[in-house]
């Protein structure tokens, strides 16, 4: 199943993905289906008012998650091509939900930032409330899948030892454009999906989400050792070699680009980027 | 004003503190007042059902803050004995709402954790919605202040080079008992209390809230120029030295121990530290 959020004239909607057409399916948002027990049976089921897909508004596929984690280096390959020892434990950081936006919104850069980078990643949201999980508890606990882009600004990031302050720009980070379930993909709750990131078109990013270090199963089982997950909370998975900070001479986002990031299976998100509006004198 | 947030047997209530009664105000706690843009008056005008406060029991002051941002090495005194320079910029970090408990709650140890701290510190609980804000938004943006121990497992904390994993163990922060407003405190915005923490009854922990290199004015003004911040948001603001992780030999909370947090002018902690119960075979 295809699921996603629509902005609406009325407000966001939860709707199922059939071909074309978005079928209402009486919520909010997927935060809000995913918090109902019954959200799989409800979502299939459904037969709400239809839009068209082509021009629909997408809002973040989850708006309000209540957690978003993020995963430091995850990648097997990147990590042995730069000559590190695999992790024995994840990187955790944390985002908060305002740094979500849309998977087609408008990225405006802030003022006070002058490296904004990319970093394409496959997020996991839950699906169901989850504490100390075994592998097999872990695996049922996949709502599904989506595409998201930890979009960095790596002058804050480095402000300090800690991340969080790059990390939770507002309204920069995009999520969506489908939630999609295990079922639809090769690999199911270990999806094994091509991932890409473009940057005016040139691809800047690319890898298999098969190679991760910890996998979508081990981060919820891992997570969920430390607190309970929630319904609608997101954990994106961590992103690939390939970013502008890492670049010789480095390479940021700047006004007038436009950042692309897909993942077979999943879909695409297209981010125009662009300078801030001057602040009124 | 001094605000909490009771558990009755109907759920959470929010009240004001009149001496040794709690009179609840109409909202299901602080942070579901707090949303209301006429929280202050609706706190000083209520006249609801009313409590005995001894032998009240006390949910975490705010119970779900939207956003709880940490603060790291923010004591000037600690900093400079330390031979270190003041930064240039606060360390942020995060901590989940889940890591909550009430003032007098159990913090209960998890069997995967050996070595559990406490960081005693000044919590500032924002009232107003802030973007970009000015020092003068700033300011007004404070709600009030509550104690809160950031405990941390010190040995998750350091698993990576990211401190989130350590700090966001499930219900082990205890918050409260009180909010309260700058009006009520010496130094207003930027209170100059004396903080405490005690282990067992001998003091590990003492400070003055008024030797922070980031107050809670500036730390307001600084993290909303990185994201909005919401009526009911979080900020704890560091701790000063004398955690159990820095002593020779290293000191954490075990069994039976009762953990003391107490900044003068808001109130008292006391949580007894439990061995987990063990998990059925």
């Amino acid at each position: 199943m295809r699921l996603t959020t629509l902005r609406t004239a009325a407000g966001t909607r939860a709707a199922r993905i059939d071909g074309d057409t978005a079928v209402e399916i009486g919520a909010p948002d997927l935060g809000a289906l995913l918090a109902d027990p019954m959200w799989e049976a409800r979502a299939a089921s459904a037969d709400g008012p239809r839009h068209d897909l082509a021009g629909a508004d997408l809002a973040p596929a989850v708006p309000h998650p209540g957690k978003i984690f993020c995963v430091g280096l995850n990648y097997r390959s990147h990590i042995l091509e730069m000559g590190r020892e695999l992790p024995e434990y994840p990187t955790l950081f944390a985002k908060f939900p305002e740094a979500l936006i849309g998977p087609d919104d408008v990225i405006e850069l802030d003022a006070a930032s002058s490296a904004v980078d990319w970093e394409a990643e496959l997020a996991v949201v839950v699906g169901r409330r989850v504490r100390r999980a075994s592998e097999a508890e872990a695996a049922s606990a996949v709502a599904g899948f989506a595409v998201l882009n930890d979009v960095t600004m790596r002058d804050w990031q480095y402000r300090s030892v800690q991340w969080l302050q790059g990390k939770t720009f507002e309204a920069t980070t995009p999520l969506g454009p489908q939630l999609v379930t295990p079922d639809e993909l090769p690999g199911g709750v270990r999806p094994a999906l091509d991932l890409s990131c473009t940057v005016d078109g040139e691809t800047v990013q690319r890898a298999d989400t098969s190679d991760l270090v910890f996998d979508p199963v081990a981060l919820i089982s891992y997570i969920s050792s430390i607190v309970t997950l929630n319904p609608g909370d997101v954990i994106a998975t961590g992103t690939p070699g390939g970013v502008g900070h890492a670049r010789e001479p480095r390479r940021y986002l700047t006004d007038g680009a436009v950042l692309g990031t897909a993942i077979r299976g999943l879909g695409a998100q297209r981010n125009a980027v662009a300078a801030a509006a001057p602040v009124p004198a």
